[in-house]
């Protein structure tokens, strides 16, 4: 056996570092309360066969694999964990090919999901999944977490869009997955397998994404309500009416205080609740008049008259997390549950708030029902801390109870894995076990995370 | 141990029949060439309990199972093997309940397909999957397969409408996995792991599937070529143009001498190839429009005045199968390649019916690359079947030449067995059986099957 000398002198250039003044900005991700530690290694690879020698020396020195993308997860899914080597994959960032008559892209899972969507958009195709993270995260991650966005309500989230995988496996075997055309049933769906694994089955090293036509630029309606009851009566009525929204988000009073402190939008005081609504459909603006129709407990509705109003009107959203940031250190939650639950679970929330006397902002998919509660602390201050704990978990507690799930689109990772189990029996826990140690017999990848 | 009479009188009314006489209709599906004997025991349980116990049972006793839904399969995955106990989940066809407002229904797996369809359609919504056996076969089978249709090249396939899935493993376990929101991803995507796993994980006892809002009665039109390349540019073209159909279908010469032999539809000898497109959009005439546009070298161009007319064009295409059927016996592929590879695929078919003298009728889901090559042949003539099977494996092996699959939405069965380790390399089916292995140590689900 080679010594960890000899290990890291014959992977050469791949190792990125071992000074913990450097690799030390390699042990965390964007999440709060989640364990991290400073790695010893930080390994960057640029090819498939890079990745496998990594994986084959690491289980011939016994070290555990915490692969990373850009770090911009919010569950600690790429933490560093004690003695743990982390694999980041930001030199892998070539897209391979786009192939506009088969509408797929081929890319390395280092590339940035929003310049992705700009190489293809350059060809007049689509790539739908645009997680809050968009211009920052990559590909390999949000295969990793099945990231979301805006876009789910009419597109679906990140695993409706890959095809097939390339993935080397913990003892270094290079997995292909999936295939190049429109259907498949040849074998199990392992694509589906590894996506929003988290990185405990593998490490992803090229991704084949289905691409869409580009859609036509969406209309945008606004619409501002009195109370949260009505709001969510106008998303009920919007799901019922069948109407093909490619965007239906909600904030509430707390999200748009904050919004309005910061960038003075002149938002009501009496406003308990917006949601903004957009369709890119050919028959958009009778989409939107539909909607509008929806909104009868609205206090007001704008349209935009055209698809630049539109993102004037979209101002507001995108300021949602910006503005809670300005207001403390935050904790952001991701429950989803039943569309008609939403007004449920916000008063819950609120009710949590003034309980634990914390801010406590809610914005999200609405559309999808995937909440995204803010909450707001001090970090500084321990009863803070655990006062802000406490709100998580009595929140992501009320999910389950709506009928919902821990997470709709942030991951398990660190932050929920002891909520994983409530979420799901013996049963399934155990297949999940079976299924990982079939894989990963060492559990050698992304040890502590998930399970 | 009980013994095999204590057992079966244990499971009382479950058992169905012992009787070869009986039993033996349990045997087959729909496909030729497959391996398939009379089962020994036919069980038919009601509840997810009963086929708990059914498995527990069978496992007690050392029985493998073959889980069988309508037997309308087409790859033998629903064959009796030597010493395999039937279980049929025919008498389990309660739609458990459908939520307009969640947009999701729960389904027994014995429901068939079509019957889930009306029944939503009921309400204004919509089940999309629409497998050419939608009218006989069953949702568990459906699952199982991850059936396709028409419908796929813009809804999409059975697997796309899954949330969730209760199953009995080989054990008798009841795992259930998914969930009844828009989105989730807490743990692994076992629900994608199932379907299409063709009943060598366990039993689907339980099905919520998504379901849309009803779409508009689509428009349709026809378009006739005198050649197969010019129906393939057409193929290309409306793809290329991004215009949204909700069906994209092609039937070749041979297919329609046969309707026209069946049906007398007045189709010129003259005609290569048939497109049959429709759009379901808001604005399908301006998207036939497109499509006509897209049409360059066509002889001929119709267009349904109305949804009523829609009906009668596409009526050639609803008696392929049933016109070929005519001509002897058949035995039908399904391979899928690159849209854009479609009339490479057709023309090689057509150069082997020649080379072996064959009858080949191919018609198919050209929007998906997804084709139907049908074999004529003489069951009783030993020449005529070596033909034809030699044809099949030319067939198939040119569709993975041109970077295609060997099966779109068949499965892999018995059938294809063989093939699936010329699609899939050695790591990947390492990982198959490991995956399998952990669900099913014993390998009792389905022996003989897809491995």
């Amino acid at each position: 056996m080679t010594t960890r000398e000899e290990a890291l002198a014959g992977l050469g250039r791949i190792v990125l570092s071992t000074d913990p003044d450097v690799t030390a900005s390699y042990g965390f991700d964007q999440s709060r309360f989640t364990d991290r530690a400073t790695p010893p290694i930080v390994l960057a690879p640029t090819t498939t066969v890079e990745v496998a020698e990594c994986l084959r020396v690491a289980a011939e020195q016994g070290w555990t694999v915490v692969p990373r993308g850009a770090g911009t997860g919010l569950s600690g899914a790429a933490n560093g964990a004690a003695d743990a080597v982390v694999l980041s994959t930001h030199r892998m960032r070539s897209i391979v090919s786009i192939d506009p008559v088969e509408r797929l892209a081929v890319v390395q899972p280092g590339v940035v999901t929003g310049d992705l969507r700009a190489a293809v958009a350059e060809q007049g195709l689509f790539y739908p999944p645009d997680p809050g993270s968009v211009a920052i995260s990559t590909i390999g991650g949000n295969v990793a977490t099945n990231a979301g966005g805006m876009c789910c309500v009419k597109y679906g989230v990140t695993g409706d869009f890959v095809l097939g995988l390339e993935v080397v496996l913990a003892d270094g075997r290079v997995l292909r997955t999936g295939r190049r055309t429109a259907k498949g049933v040849a074998g199990y769906d392992l694509t589906r397998l590894f996506v929003g694994s988290e990185g405990t089955l593998g490490v992803v090293t090229e991704v084949t994404v289905r691409l869409l036509p580009a859609p036509r630029e969406p209309l945008t309606l606004v619409a501002t309500f009195g109370t949260l009851a009505a709001a969510g009566e106008a998303v009920a009525a919007i799901t019922a009416s069948g109407v093909s929204v490619s965007m239906l988000e909600i904030m509430d009073r707390t999200t748009l205080r904050a919004v309005d402190r910061m960038a003075r939008m002149g938002f009501d005081d009496d406003t308990a609740a917006m949601l903004l609504v957009q369709s890119d459909a050919p028959d958009a603006a009778a989409v939107l008049a539909d909607v509008e129709k929806a909104c009868v407990g609205a206090v007001d509705v704008a349209i935009g008259e055209d698809p630049a109003e539109g993102t004037q009107l979209l101002e507001a959203r995108r300021l949602a997390l910006p503005a809670l940031e300005q207001l403390g250190d935050w904790l952001l939650d991701d429950v989803c549950v039943p569309r008609s639950r939403i007004v449920d679970l916000i008063d819950h929330i609120e009710a949590v708030a003034a309980d634990e006397q914390l801010t406590i902002g809610v914005f999200g998919h609405a559309g999808d029902g995937n909440m995204h509660p803010t909450i707001i602390y001090d970090e500084s201050d321990p009863a803070s801390r655990a006062g802000a704990l406490r709100a998580f978990d009595r929140i992501t507690r009320h999910a389950l109870d709506l009928g919902g799930t821990i997470t709709g689109e942030h991951g398990v990772g660190r932050l929920k894995k002891d909520w994983l189990a409530r979420e799901l029996d013996d049963t399934s826990m155990a297949v999940h076990r079976a299924v990982r140690s079939a894989l990963d017999p060492e559990g050698r990848m992304n040890p502590g995370n998930v399970f």
